[in-house]
């Protein structure tokens, strides 16, 4: 098989890990789990070693000096895009830059994959389909009745290959539904990774929404290289509508497919998920920093800088990042965004 | 009837309340509950017009640059303890300096007071027992079953007054005896405020413990004046014994009495006191800075640099002072003392 290229997407920063994450220094960026980034892990996963070829990235001028700065040197190349057009627009970037017949792995920057050897067998399911003309989601076997995150519904079987038909995408449910989905046991996350030949999404973008592949296309044709970089026309770009690869192709083709894959996936979407990713000690307890605990249980605590001592709290994340301090409950976490602070950076 | 002399005592600092109190900044000199410091409130609940006199203040080296700094000019005077040898020899020493006479009220210099009028009346009550004399403890109307106090039980009513003799001091009781003592209704908190008069506590404490009569009184012969200070010697105040006037003194003497007092009293003996001594919101919140709440209850936040955004948080303390962070639980609280932090200052 030919190598599959890795299409990195580092798209906008989010608010919901403020005050770590800000503006100036976005998510992808920072050591969240272990010492390396998320970007960097994100690239590290696709080594030359394991079938990949260098990685494409995707990304605005905003992030470009923490995208140069974390890929070092190599072979990857860059694309960046003029202004976010979220992924529909950031893949047919990709894809338009890539001979037809390439698989691509489309992957989000900013999510923590425990399993790597797991990831690796699962992208190269999935790049076998794509050789075949399927676009294919990877399901991440859910641990949770998550209500943040969309679900995959199974179909048939795909023969002689570990992958299904999807049957449908689902919306982000509420509870109730989503813990019938896993007692079903036929859904599974929608983790935003995703298997294309180039050609074949292009094809289906160009069936579904005419207009985005058309005006994308200008936006390259126009275009310029810049060493490892190539710049999109901003102008003909600032046309483009801003859709998600799932509503403008995933839910519309004929052609989906998907692969299971349990490699204890997060998304690190908020404070509460981090500390399920990080290690613990027995107590649940995880710290960074210069952190004494009495009497806590599962409760996560980082600091930059000052010493933070925590006296018997359960559930709660402490975060002290320069002049702002987080304490949160886990159930709060979910609302870390909506924080003066996070909103008005 | 006389002016009444208030004779402060300032203290050790405590680690109850670090990292707001620490070593350098101890708890009487900081601004706690409102505008003033506890010694400044201390200091102004007894003014000449309500019938004080000038305050006798008795503190140590290390805290006279924050007591002559907050008392400002005027007739105050200050006894100047070589070292620290408990609240006997501290009244002693201010006894000695006082004509025999004068009625003192003994005033803690850390608590805080809500209802100045109701501690005036006591104190008057209490001065016109002293001037009989009686040694009186303010009994302290309990609010709680306080397992960190002593009692005070209320023996016959002393006739033509609102006074009663004490029938026993009780040391701190656990839980259920505290709730006993509050079901009876005869016992109050010893919040260690005692009116007497001088010449009688000198008498007492000869009788009881003769030999910190004694060496107190050497200490004061061989002392010397320094302007309103005044430093007894260092060589005799040595050899004093460390001891509580309510070991020495109160829990001996036939001539105890005590005279209750409801005034909103606290000893902000750790940060969950402080908490309920500070004015809240109607959901129990109060916070002092830049301070963000959603969604929480009964929370108290204070920091005097960074921004703290607070979510979902329920009994929660929340403290920034420099490069110390404080989070505890109410039921925590009293375990402050035992941080590295507070404990290696």
């Amino acid at each position: 098989m030919n190598p599959i290229t890795p299409v990195i997407l580092c798209g906008g920063s989010g608010t919901r890990l403020w005050p770590r994450s800000r503006k100036i220094k976005p998510k992808p960026f920072l050591p969240l789990v272990g010492d390396s980034t998320l970007f960097e892990a994100t690239i590290a996963r696709c080594p030359l070693s394991a079938g990949f070829a260098p990685p494409l990235v995707v990304t605005g001028t905003a992030h470009l000096g923490h995208v140069e700065e974390q890929l070092g040197a190599g072979e990857a190349r860059i694309i960046v895009e003029p202004e976010a057009k979220n992924t529909a627009a950031a893949i047919a970037l990709a894809a338009l830059r890539l001979p037809e017949d390439t698989v691509m792995l489309v992957c989000p920057s900013d999510h923590h994959i425990g399993d790597v050897a797991a990831f690796q067998a699962a992208a190269r399911e999935a790049a076998g389909l794509a050789a075949q003309g399927w676009l294919v989601a990877f399901g991440i076997s859910p641990s949770a009745p998550e209500t943040g995150f969309g679900y995959v519904k199974r179909g048939a079987a795909i023969e002689g290959t570990g992958g299904w038909q999807v049957e449908s995408f689902v919306e982000k449910p509420d509870l109730e539904r989503a813990m019938q989905f896993l007692a079903d046991g036929g859904y599974s996350w929608n983790g935003g990774i995703f298997a294309f030949r180039a050609g074949t999404f292009l094809q289906e973008l160009a069936a579904y929404r005419p207009a985005i592949a058309a005006a994308v296309r200008k936006a390259v044709e126009a275009g310029r290289e810049d060493g490892r970089r190539f710049h999109p026309d901003a102008a003909a770009f600032a046309a483009v509508e801003s859709e998600s690869v799932d509503y403008a192709v995933m839910e519309s083709t004929s052609r989906a497919a998907m692969v299971p894959a349990a490699m204890a996936w997060s998304d690190i979407g908020n404070w509460q998920a981090l500390h399920e990713a990080l290690p613990h000690d027995a107590a649940g307890n995880s710290t960074k920093g210069r952190v004494e605990l009495r009497d806590c249980a599962n409760v996560l605590v980082e600091t930059d800088g000052p010493r933070v001592s925590v006296i018997g709290a359960r559930n709660l994340i402490v975060v002290v990042d320069g002049d702002e301090v987080l304490v949160c409950t886990h159930e709060g976490a979910q609302q870390v965004g909506k924080l003066s602070g996070a909103a008005n950076q």
